[in-house]
């Protein structure tokens, strides 16, 4: 990860602020020859898209996704495919009106890169956060999209296992309920408590955390690498890259702080057609920084938005105190649409450690089991 | 980071087996006329190393490094400088007999890199668990003791702040009782109960996990940039790397996701010499993925060794079953000696950002404020 | 250079087929604060844009560039200026109809990369040769406009000095002379022959060659480093990187081999200002990898284009014995249009190479002479 | 290409200065269970060892590497294979003695890297040019040797074909020659020219450039990338990155800009087994950057070294007029040991791009043809 692109194979570049003219990305190193259409894209953004419940920021964003380039129509199958060159995607911001800004411009709200974009370029488009805004995260679930689509059977969900103090009980858990209520909540006891609770948030204008939980499963054993290529190193940048992240955890992550290497060990038997299989998963399917072939599992907490209604101490432009509180719509809690976000980001990342592995050690995986002789 | 280097203008790259002939590393990017001597790299080595204590592993390693290049006694001053040329640093193992590894060459430990090294590459080097093993780590501390010196003014600092079951009460932190513990520990009267609770965990052959907190002081504010060079993303991707690492937070971290919005942000106002000044740092001195001037701080959760007395099950490479159980020395807690790791993993990082950051902008800092126009 | 990118800090990546709905470009890591307009950029593009003699092609392509992201403007100075975040550029195709490529799209013409990009991919867009069309360097020379304005008081310049058997008069080489005829050639007398030569070769239906020099001046000392990185290994890759070449070189280049070591060493002298002067530059600017403060000269050379009306033989699709001859408009020398392509990319490695230098050693050169004590 | 760093997969990154404690390089991505043993290394860099005839230097550099990670015994096979980690080499410098170079220390040699790295860093290591030294090259030649063997079949030969004013005769080309004479020529009636010239060159001190072609057989054809990953662009960077290279072509190179499209396009037919054939090679095996599947072929240009017997005017570190000559032992053409150099580099270039290749597009290549739907 380096500037505003990451992966190594499959490379994302991303561009565009908030209220500039679009917001675009460029998804290069994908194979050639894989179906892909607008509709494959469109369908993951509009699970992120804003004004969708009371609940989430009522922004007018209908992110509409092009396809620029990247894709051609397959000579011998009809069907649109892509060519295995760049990728170009682009969303025009249709809300892109001239306001005045000059107010938050010259303010540095709390809690907001405000201040560290104008320490860092003595400079910054301060329209709707500009490049610091969560509208970027859209161009991640679009190259989430076509990340899905690179890995042969591979499944990427994403929950929301926390919301301020309301936890998830995870005996509840139903994959299915996910898709029924606001908040990608997994237990539809909790989402009922969560409905309450943000609205009381909502109209206090205040806001709270969250954590969200990704599972990534079929995904080959033997992605990642020693050592700093570890599977689980590149899923902890791209997702504490994400707005507002400031935790991410691996499996049983911190808790397995507190376990004794007993229970903290996953065992082993052999498994259907003799794939050794793990009793249990306290690793999140990696070992080593390489996948074990057991689901990959990841946490990572957001915090509260700082864009409420309670004015609180600042400075502005000039170093002088300041007041600031925030006015308009704005999201509860910004970590409900993290969920897609976060899928897309572990997607991305496997989908070019998938791509690594090929490279070194070619399609024939030393599996099944045990490994051949070349 | 990418294959066994990270870093992108400061840049480390590791190899080596815990078995092998020698380990090595080399550091290049290093900015010119530094001064950089042995005794930098192995006052830092000695703190990491191995047998000082009844509650580390045993092993003999000297860890005595070598410089083998990219220094140079400077014309003008007599003293030995780095030249802007790559450091090559070499450990040569002393105690890299051949042993009889047949046994363990064959069986699978649960929660070890064995099972994904062989299922990845149909080859490992099971001699003291080769590439896998925390010997890597010693490179990492004498790389960071480079880093230590590019960034003027910059402390970086370590502490065990959880072991197992027990936590430390931060109102007891003193940072100079971290180096009168075997421990790395701050809080004085939890040093004396971990000393009994490791004994106990020891003695049964049994291992616990431990959370390490890090700490970097004086880092200029704007280090770290959108959107995925985020100086946050980079940092998790390091400590993750690290052996055993399973979870990783800024600031408040996890915790902040149960917090309000109000109880989140950090306040600012007009401090010393005109700069601005936060009133908190739960955001652990990073917004936007950008350094905001106070300290930067994170914690990673090591997960409790595997290496245990207590028989477990597993399969054979063959993948019949089979009951696998550690003889020998081993570390009851590796996450002590993780804090030295830890260390210099965020000041490798820091060190990279602030290179980075000096080419794009240039030496002159938008600081004191506000920011000048060019 | 990876992928559809080049560039560490100073970082460009494009997208786009000649036929599709736009090409497009990213400029990432632009320092902040560099005025900027759509016209500096527009200048540059009228440069490259074919349709200007009948010497190139006679597509209409207006290469309206759009700036979709990075810029805003100075609330200290009203004028528009990057902002350190990525730059998106945008040029839509007018010209982008539907036609009937079924034909091209099943032969493979010699001379071009129909063949490799099918047997790589195993799908092509044969739309205007796709990717592989020349219509890319569009965005090169975008690129490139904005890293002219990164290395202070640097001036590129290009020349064709070569085309197809007409060499210029290097003692008639006049730099005003460039823009007066549409070959770029600051030979007058030479562009008088050129013009009857290849007005012969485009009514034949034939092309012809060429070979470009560009120049760099006020280029610092001490860009570009060793050994990998070098600034001419980066120059030569960028170069050969331009559509149709076959060759590149530094300074005196190939005819250096035929010399000896007296005549090819460039002497030093004291010059102005106690800064060290060269007698000659042989070496083109660069010694060891690294600017030395003189002129940085690279010439390199550019194939006929296939595209001609004499059939070829060649094969079809499915390995049939196909001819081939090509219809319609095209460049006979496309070397012509490669001139600010090559000024683009060498600006853009020298602004590379200028941040990365800054990155690692800082603003302070070690110049003026001797170097100082840090 | 980067810092001390090249290559994406496979991937090369050297250390060392000339008289230091030892040069070395760590060979990483390289895929595992590759067969490789010292010997495989040691028979390349014994065609480079210096002391093997007079017209290269008489130094004593016996270097002898050594192997110090990255292989293992195949558990199943008994022979020693690559790991799939790091493979770190290294060669101790065994005439490190240290000698007085003050006086060389304060002038700057015309023609060398002395100036240039001052200027740079403000320090150099002046022992036998540091860094800068030819020596550096040992490692690519030992990084070459295991590059031959990732690319299954291929075949990377070099030759001279130029020395100072002797051009071979192409129609007498031998390659079994190249082994019976010193100077690496397939021409036996020029190498007997070479024997006399080159003698008189360096009885009278002086020096003369040189001219290689490396040619690489049974390339995979789809080897390479639009548009920045071009295959050619890698190899242009990598040659032009050898010590002493002014130029680099490909095919017909320069002399390609003196043809018409019609002499100049390499047409095709169907050849053996349904494989397409190309009719000549003036492409030199690539074509939009990526392999045809003919024979890769690139030559690059050396320049006559400046360590020369006759005096020449150059500056000391105050800046003051000084007068250099070179005494001791001394190559009359280094072109002559820069062709295993440039072997080794165009065969790690290709492994790179077949690993790459592979990652992106996997193992099945669209060969037989036509390219088979997915």
């Amino acid at each position: 990860m380096s500037h505003n692109t990451f992966g190594h194979l499959f490379r994302v570049t991303t561009f565009g602020e908030s209220h500039g003219v679009a917001i675009g990305c460029v998804v290069d190193g994908c194979p050639p020859r894989i179906p892909l259409t607008v509709a494959d894209i469109q369908r993951e953004l509009d699970r992120r898209r804003p004004g969708q419940s009371k609940f989430v920021t009522q922004r007018r964003e209908p992110d509409e996704v092009k396809i620029v380039s990247g894709v051609f129509t397959d000579p011998q199958g009809g069907e649109q495919v892509t060519t295995g060159t760049p990728i170009g995607l682009l969303i025009e911001n249709v809300d892109a009106r001239s306001k005045d800004y000059d107010a938050i411009s010259e303010l540095y709200r709390p809690g907001h890169a405000d201040f560290t974009y104008d320490i860092k370029y003595g400079i910054r488009d301060p329209r709707g956060s500009g490049r610091a805004s969560a509208r970027e995260t859209a161009m991640r679930v679009a190259a989430g999209a076509i990340a899905r689509k690179v890995v042969p059977g591979m499944t990427v969900r994403g929950a929301l296992v926390q919301m301020g103090e309301i936890d998830i009980d995870r005996s509840r858990w139903d994959w299915d309920e996910v898709a029924r209520n606001p908040f990608f909540c997994p237990d539809a006891e909790a989402a009922k408590k969560m409905e309450n609770y943000l609205d009381g948030i909502r109209k206090s204008g205040s806001s709270v955390g969250a954590v969200i939980e990704v599972v990534a499963e079929n995904v080959p054993p033997g992605l990642g690498a020693p050592i700093y290529a570890k599977l689980d190193a590149d899923i902890a940048a791209a997702l504490m890259s994400i707005n507002a992240v400031k935790g991410v955890e691996i499996g049983t992550g911190f808790a397995s702080a507190r376990l004794s290497g007993e229970a903290n060990a996953d065992e082993m038997r052999p498994g259907n057609a003799g794939r050794p299989e793990f009793t249990s998963n306290n690793a999140g399917g990696i070992l080593g920084g390489i996948s074990t072939g057991a689901p990959v599992v990841a946490r990572f907490a957001v915090k509260p938005t700082s864009s409420i209604l309670t004015p609180r101490q600042s400075i502005n432009r000039q170093g002088a105190p300041a007041e600031v509180s925030t006015k308009g719509r704005h999201d509860p809690c910004v970590g409900i649409r993290a969920v897609p976000v976060g899928e897309a980001m572990l997607a991305c990342v496997i989908a070019d450690h998938f791509l690594r592995h090929r490279g070194q050690v070619g399609e024939t995986a030393n599996w099944p089991f045990p490994p051949q002789k070349k």
